[in-house]
């Protein structure tokens, strides 16, 4: 029988080039919570990395903080199950850094997906995505913050996947939410 | 053609009576995000209310008082999709309670669903759960904080949905987002 690979998936949450309520490109505060329920959801999952990118040294330094309370200080010994989610997160300088990175380790540029709430042509679908994972090569699932990744970064995407759309028309979740549906449909479970 | 109805679902979250790390039954505090995430989670699956139990008199202010600024302050100015999610909230003392409010509107008394990411035996598939939803009755899904719902309100539940397994025996997602993933796989997509 042959044994079931996991899928060479990693994850960005990107805080810049994304956009505001007026559309015009930020650079986005870190949210806590963020990191704590992506990371976990991708823990979850078995994604292998989480990748923060953010160009602005402060919030660096706020990431590289709550990251050593749970992997390093306290935190780590009140909540070792928070320690193995959080030890996935890396914090690169933008979404090319994060490209390079994996593709120093699996010696092959992975292929990115991007993630896009609002109405933007020329979509993959959840099947197509998982049926691409079984060839073992790496993947980049991109997240935006606020309110999404900026069009100068979806037009490098590789795929954009197709939104998360419920059963209401109402298409407002959280990227936590967001992350954490699509990990669910995109690496169903395994028992 | 006969039209898709939309399940007569509500959702919970429940404060108290929770365990926390080491077992004990508490009360544990409001988070924010919880009332974010999951209002906007329950509005895109076409929830119907999202009733956030707590006992504590502190507490419920602060949920008032989040709610109030997003759905009449200055929160309801600056975005209108926010305010569309937390409108469905209401507080309540107790699961008791919320289940009596819904029996009032509904004219039957609903049905429980808990949710528990612990081994408990007795559970119930997300397919038998969605079959139950076409009879147009009432079902409440409850969502426990901190470390889950205690074991005496666990023993009240009509049904105990099989926890999220992921695919790598790592068991600790975030209640955000356990809660988007349940609404995703109990409420498929419409269109």
């Amino acid at each position: 029988m042959k044994a079931l690979s996991r899928p060479n998936l990693y994850l960005a949450l990107v805080h810049y080039p994304v956009i505001n309520k007026s559309g015009e490109i930020i650079a986005s505060a870190v949210t806590n919570l963020d990191l704590h329920d992506i990371a976990r959801a991708a823990k979850t999952y078995g994604v292998k990395k989480v990748y923060i990118i953010t160009p602005l040294d402060d919030q660096k330094e706020l990431v590289q903080k709550i990251v050593s309370h749970w992997t390093l200080g306290g935190g780590s010994r009140y909540n070792a199950l928070r320690k193995e989610a959080l030890e996935l997160i890396e914090i690169e300088e933008s979404l090319e850094s994060a490209v390079r990175h994996i593709e120093a380790v699996c010696s092959v540029k992975p292929r990115t997906i991007m993630t896009c709430a609002r109405d933007v042509g020329g979509r993959i679908g959840f099947r197509e995505i998982r049926e691409k994972f079984e060839s073992g090569e790496p993947y980049l699932l991109v997240f935006g913050t606020a309110w999404g990744l900026a069009e100068s970064l979806l037009e490098t995407a590789d795929y954009v996947l197709e939104p998360i759309r419920g059963n209401t028309g109402y298409n407002h979740l959280s990227v936590r939410s967001a992350a954490s549906i699509m990990l669910d449909r995109l690496l169903p479970e395994c028992c």
